[in-house]
């Protein structure tokens, strides 16, 4: 047995010892470098590109501009591609930009043989612009007479949706109910993968080859077939190790400017590396939301409506756009059960600033912090247990989700909260730090969350899955699916040595992926891998295990029947299990018979088209020096119900960086811009304050296994699950410390002053 | 329709851009260096190796000797594996060598931070040998009392088989015969491929990468495995585009070596190139060998009976051993038919050479070279037309050997030989050239050949093909076949578009094996590539299409059976062959389906129980200055029935070299042995005369297209028949010329003088 069990990472040896290639790492020598020209406004118009200086620098091969590159629009988030228009993501983007949108919004790029040659050419360029005012935030975007930042959207508002359940107006209208209206505000933050966005392309053949950092390559090499107009299988996308991408590499980022490059330059070697603060200025970001919660609950605390206002803040280009309020939206709709009706309205609205896009947690973090930071600011002015406040309006077991048609199978959320409260004294510290005095206090908070797993049925779910047996015995597994440090080549060797009944020593998955040779699959987004991924891993181990018993029982003499495969042995399992012959020498036998040779293999796709709840809780204790306005943090529980484990070891991992995350987001990050130009002010890992390990409490992580029904192993979205509680509870508890509900984060020291001055406690 | 056009080469604009990346170009830039030491006595035995002082160089990181590698018996030779001993390589091979064979045999190796380190580590290792006597040919080998290089060969015989069909004591006691004896020699030459023999290893998550420049990835991945004693998956070989092989990268030559360095200095990247004079005196060459033939002949010209006894210098090692005399005697038994009797004596004798292996045309140039000057000979004694004589006893149409199966299906020898003859105006110069005198003299020559198409039933014949298809319609092929230099990817370009109905240019090849993903194939030898290979294009492709045209069925409605893929397009052939929709469009849809999504591949294993005699004949023109010794080659035509053309231009380039290294076998080429110290003294390309362009008269392609009736495209051997018959034809042209009848090639002047002498011309 494989699954389940703490195996050694299979890439941490390589990883550990330095040895695993990235993609610079495999760039030729003489690779030509690239750089991209930023503007140096924030909102208005290219007007000329004088580039004869630059042109003259020795070692300038090419330099391209706004006004030559091909105007194919296309989408840069990274979704399944759809036949139906209806499905696609904003088309708003081109290879560089004439209207610029942000400050450092791409213009032009240099070629050269150098990094030196092609900084003096960047100096060297001429740009006169045509400037318009800068908007900075959804409400100043939505302005009348506010400059459009995209004509096909009107006020600046990507998208607005509007949605309700039960019949609002009606139920509000019942006799005796209490009314909590908050706003709250979360920032914009970004991902900080250690590795920065990175590729390199060439030509081969006439088609193009781009090797890049991304957690896509099959979306990617379609990215770059509509960016470039050419047909997508003249696109090649290797995608090797990657240093972290937490979504930002789940948008096509740089590689269809860079593909464009190397034809610029008759298909020799080009190499485009951002720096971190172009990576800080030019890639995407968290959207920063404005959530308005209106809340009408009777006096023992049943809630009976509720509405959500939520202003996201898209920045200059569409990404993944409106399904990241819309995901937040849903934690809104089906978190908590109003007894009448609920309803939801959210703009998703351009600005001068970053790009928005996929972020691990994708809107959710946004949405929980303000869905758990009211319920607990309610429970508070209500007298009620926050915990039981929760539970009389939770989701309840066997809800199903109308749209998904997920089931709530399992009292998880009762489970989880049992462990959490458990594990951090919730009950002792709840009560020791009820009457706290003087400038040093603890508290404990937490929150509730729930998550999907995979994005069925918004988007198509697919993957596919290739095995190959060697002569040993052994197999290799290909799949479009991405290693992207979390973990997904272990847990697929796991499954794999399950399924097939061989160690797991003996499984090869291949790191690498390669649009020329890779089954198609998405990639990794949506915490969809263990759960799609792993049901084209267990189909083609099935399809591959029933060739090898079929061949086995030529070889015996065996029914197939009464065989099967275990620990890499044929076993008659009508006779005491006995090994009939190894999976090894069958093998051999296989490939190199003489009336019947045949390399083994075995290929699928497998479609999923469900969905699971992945859910659970953070508990979190802090220390807050309120005339420091610091906050210290003692303690962060996650609890999650993410199925099945498939390896304990490595979900552990995955929880504590979601956790880490969520402390960055709760307590330290934000992008911050200039109000007048637009420019952003702290874009570096020196000014932007993402926390170091001396921020971090020792982190925990507590499972529940409910084994989910809909999926092959019984596991369940916890790639993303862990960023997402973090943020209310680490709030909730500084409400308990110190009686201050503040309603924006990230909770600095600036914040809290102010905060606790307004409290009155300073 | 694709298969029968002269298309480009589709990896033609990366050749001849420079922008192809062989072995060496991908290695890593702080690969370690590794290099052999060889030793300097060519027999004897390794007493002790000091490596105290090579250590002490800054720079090396580790020194092996073989008095430190493991003792697991390899083979080299290229073939595919089998479950039954009797049928395995010869088993001598060791990593490093304490029993020295050849004057240059590796005893040690370093691995250094560089080259110039690793340079004055070899310098610094001290030797001391035990020396035996030198033996530098199968006659003083085979003597009473030589030193035995193996202790299971004895008088160093690898092995000896004989053969006789019909009775041969009885036959040659016929009344009247006429009876010719004569004895040929053929020299030891070497193949010099452009690029070296080169790799480099590493490891990567516990296993062993190799990338090599090699023809057989799959197979070398299982030597590899033998000669380190792990189990074979836990090899990767991968091979990139290649310069050339001929059949010495038919043989493993220094990958196990290079893989057991890697593991020697934790899995870092070692680069193993060898230096030109490293390939001369340390990989293969091609046998050498002296064969006596014996005929007897009615007077008019009909064979009755002949014996062949030849002798095949193995040099050190086995490799592929008998294989090649054995190919040999093949020639001579069928090409052509005694009327009662023939019988073959070969022995395959190890000497301190270079260790003989595979070269283009497997041991059949030397027997065509023995046969065809014998017939030639006997016509001329027998003052008949030489060409009749030969279609009097040639093995006649219907003919089907009784080991293969092989049918001689058409009567092709008369259409080749007969578009030779008016292409060289055979007739014309026969006459013209009758009576010559004076010092420059013209002469014709002609011969006829034949050759085997891929191995079977020697070995197993399997070639495995997994074809993809993209969203555009395109479609990724990949095969264990190589290319090699030769075109083999074009042509299975052709032959995939073919089949499946879609242009040339939707079908992507991928060049690069790579033993991780890329189904299993034996590789470049044997002129198998089209034929076995060709065969799993076909099936792949018809699988392919059979799901391709099942979903067109269901996206247009129309039984499948009235539906086609012509040209790119989904048809109805009930009406009017009418386009339905794009296979790119279907593609996309079948891909992107909410319903039924898949990714379209299809994989199979073709195994090829058949075998095709490929055959043809050379003619040549010749002007000979008898007073200098020396050969102007006018005119070479080879005339080729390989089957049905796939691509007549790169059949075209493939002839071309086949018969450049024809004359380098017949007039220039031969590794010379010092007799005392069995040194090699001619191993660099100064003194080595490979032909230049200057040597080459304007070289001449003819083909007859008789579609091979057990061919999946009509196509049969033309990989190596180019270089089998032009020495004979060369040497024939000679004798027209000057009447000096010479049984010894390569024809220098060193031997013309001698031979022009003996025939009283000088």
């Amino acid at each position: 047995m494989s699954v389940g069990e703490s195996i050694p990472r299979v890439d941490a040896w390589e990883k550990v010892a330095g040895r695993a290639k990235y993609t610079d790492d495999l760039a030729e020598r003489n690779a030509l470098v690239g750089k991209i020209l930023h503007s140096t406004i924030a909102n208005g118009l290219v007007k000329k590109i004088d580039t004869g200086e630059a042109e003259k620098i020795r070692g300038v091969v090419k330099i391209i501009t706004c006004f030559d590159v091909p105007g194919f629009p296309f989408p840069t988030a990274g979704h399944p591609w759809s036949t139906d228009p209806a499905h696609w993501d904003p088309m708003d983007r081109r290879l560089l930009n004439r209207r610029v949108r942000l400050y450092g919004d791409d213009i032009a790029a240099v070629i050269a043989e150098d990094e030196i040659a092609a900084s003096r050419a960047l100096k060297a360029i001429r740009v006169e612009y045509e400037e318009y005012p800068v908007v900075l935030t959804p409400e100043d975007a939505m302005k009348e007479g506010a400059p459009l930042l995209h004509e096909e959207c009107p006020n600046n508002i990507l998208k607005h949706t509007s949605v309700e359940d039960g019949n609002f107006e009606e139920a509000i209208k019942e006799e005796g109910l209490l009314y909590f209206e908050d706003v709250f505000e979360t920032p914009i933050v970004q991902h900080c993968h250690i590795e920065s966005a990175v590729s390199f392309a060439y030509m081969e053949q006439g088609r193009i080859v781009v090797v890049a950092s991304t957690q896509i390559p099959h979306i990617i090499r379609r990215i770059v077939g509509q960016a470039l107009g050419i047909p997508w299988g003249m696109v090649r996308i290797i995608k090797p190790y990657i240093g972290g991408g937490f979504g930002n590499k789940q948008d096509s980022l740089y590689e269809p400017l860079n593909a464009y490059m190397t034809t610029q330059v008759g298909g020799r070697l080009v190499k485009l590396e951002l720096s971190r603060e172009e990576v800080f200025a030019c890639t995407r970001v968290r959207h920063g939301e404005k959530i308005r919660l209106k809340t009408w609950v009777r006096p023992n605390g049943r809630l009976v409506a509720r509405s959500y206002t939520a202003y996201s803040n898209q920045g200059a280009y569409g990404s993944h756009g409106h399904g990241i309020a819309a995901k937040g939206t849903n934690v809104f709709r089906q978190l908590y059960r109003d007894e009448k009706a609920r309803k939801a309205d959210i703009y998703t609205v351009h600005t001068n600033t970053a790009s928005a896009g996929a972020m691990r947690g994708y809107g959710t973090p946004q949405a929980v912090f303000a869905v758990e930071s009211h319920m607990e600011d309610i429970a508070r002015k209500l007298n009620l247990d926050p915990i039981e406040f929760r539970f009389l309006n939770v989701m309840p077991v066997g809800f199903t989700d109308p749209f998904t048609k997920n089931v709530n199978y399992f009292d998880s959320f009762h489970e989880c909260v049992e462990k959490g409260r458990a594990s951090i004294k919730w009950d002792e510290k709840r009560e020791r730090y009820k009457n706290q005095s003087g400038p040093l206090r603890r508290g404990v908070g937490m929150s509730l969350f729930w998550y999907n797993t995979a994005v069925w049925p918004i988007s198509i779910e697919v993957s596919s899955c290739r095995m190959a047996l060697n002569q040993d015995g052994s197999v290799q597994v290909q799949l479009g699916e991405t290693e992207i440090g979390q973990g997904a080549d272990t847990v697929y060797t796991q499954m794999a040595a399950e399924t097939l009944g061989i160690p797991w020593q003996k499984v090869h998955v291949i790191s690498t992926q390669d649009t020329d040779v890779t089954p198609f699959g998405t990639g990794a987004y949506g915490s969809r891998q263990t759960y799609v991924g792993g049901a084209a891993v267990h189909k083609a181990a099935l399809l591959l295990k029933e060739k090898i018993l079929r061949y086995a029982s030529e070889y015996t003499g065996v029914s197939p029947a009464n065989l099967d495969l275990s620990d890499g042995s044929i076993v008659n399992v009508q006779y005491k299990n006995k090994s009939l012959v190894s999976l090894g020498e069958l093998a051999t036998d296989t490939l190199y018979h003489r009336e019947h040779a045949e390399h083994l293999t075995a290929e699928v796709t497998a479609q999923v088209k469900s969905n699971a709840l992945s859910l659970g809780c953070a508990f979190a204790e802090v220390e807050v020096d309120i005339p420091l306005g610091k906050i210290k943090l003692l303690d962060l529980i996650n609890c999650h119900d993410c199925g099945k484990l498939i390896n304990p070891l490595t979900a552990e991992g995955q929880v504590h960086g979601g956790q880490s995350m969520s402390i960055g987001f709760g307590m330290f990050e934000q992008l911050l811009y200039d109000p007048k130009t637009g420019k952003l002010l702290n874009g570096n890992l020196l000014d932007y304050k993402l926390p170091t390990i001396l921020d971090h409490p020792r982190l925990k992580a507590e499972f529940v296994e409910n084994s989910e029904p809909t999926s092959a192993y019984g596991t369940k979205a916890l790639g993303e699950p862990p960023t997402v509680p973090g943020a209310a509870a680490i709030r909730n508890a500084v409400l308990h410390a110190t009686g201050a509900a503040i309603n924006r984060i990230p909770l600095t020291p600036h914040v809290l002053f102010e905060e606790f001055g307004k409290a009155g406690l300073l």
